[in-house]
């Protein structure tokens, strides 16, 4: 009983600054993303894609979560976009505090969208809310199409899905049909888009989609 | 403060009974692994094929651990291999406890080698001994190759560490040289066996060494 107590409690302390990074978000008018997925479903090279196709459109700013380094940091900032980086030091998933902190680095009002993506993990990350305006999970295609009957939460939770490496499609067993029909029945609501974040294909939806949310 | 001083707490519960665990297997000279990995790098389907591959020589029983559903435990049954499903309902990874209990419903004495199947999670699980003999990591190629050094803990503490899905290294941009250096940064005692659990290729190396830790 006392560890569910002592988890609530952190988790009311989270909900807290979670509010207030919403609260200031929503008075810049700045929509926030918190994008969740397995390590490796390739959510930064779909970042840096989404960037340089929205180059000189949409202004981007990301934070990014990892256990260590900053190599994604890295790579979002050679598209020349800000980035900050968060090192949990063995962490599974950020904190709205964190994030809180992330903002402040940012240079919050010269942007249009900011994503934040969270440490790699199908599991810890979706049950903190860090403030943003929506959830965006990420499934890749090699992951297999039974991961949102066996991962649901996240699945659930998000606003939108990208089914991200459709160019592996023809090398593993992926059931478009199937991922789609299980992930609706448990989020009949959300936004499903199949990409490749490679090639490039399906990518218009997608960037369709984050056009109309920064629609000020 | 008082988080950590509830998590010792709960650590040191895991670690009775993974003490307990650790000398029921040692007793009965049955070798126990942990396999932890992403959700979807092919765990199940690398047990399933590891089982097979086996059969008539080393008798397997698998502990799955998944946060819903027993789809797992469905297809290592298919093999004809006992398995006993464990539901964390959410939690990010499998106890000592949960561990303890599935022995005891596993036909134990039949067996010459114990596979616990962690949930699908690169970090947290990592971090519970569950009495096993050897942690085992598995990395899928379309994981990434910088996976080692953003996810160092898993790597550092695996006796060994498949990479799987080699299958689809020519669709994939996956250095094996690097990620095996980045490996052996971390744990230069590390066996490396790179494997398709799809096609077969590499599964020799794989299924030599398990026939060495299971001689009595």
């Amino acid at each position: 009983m006392q560890r569910v107590k002592v988890e609530k409690k952190i988790l009311v302390a989270n909900e807290e600054y979670a509010a207030k990074n919403r609260d200031a978000l929503a008075e810049l008018k700045i929509p926030c993303l918190n994008v969740i997925s397995s390590p490796g479903s390739g959510k930064t090279t779909l970042l840096a894609r989404t960037i340089r196709e929205l180059k000189g459109k949409i202004r981007i700013g990301v934070i990014e979560g990892d256990l260590q380094t900053d190599i994604d940091a890295q790579r979002i900032m050679a598209t020349g976009a800000p980035a900050i980086q968060i090192n949990t030091e063995g962490a599974c998933h950020l904190t709205a505090i964190q994030v809180s902190q992330a903002m402040e680095k940012l240079p919050i009002n010269e942007l249009d969208l900011v994503f934040i993506e969270n440490v790699g993990n199908l599991v810890c990350p979706s049950a903190f809310d860090l403030g943003e305006t929506a959830k965006v999970a990420v499934l890749s295609v090699p992951e297999g199409d039974d991961k949102p009957s066996k991962y649901p939460t996240i699945f659930a939770r998000a606003k939108a899905l990208l089914i991200n490496k459709i160019d592996l499609l023809s090398g593993v067993d992926f059931n478009m049909d199937k991922a789609r029909a299980d992930v609706l029945k448990l989020n009949k609501d959300i936004k499903i888009f199949p990409v490749s974040a490679k090639t490039g294909e399906g990518m218009d939806r997608w960037l369709n989609w984050l056009g109309d949310l920064t629609k000020k």
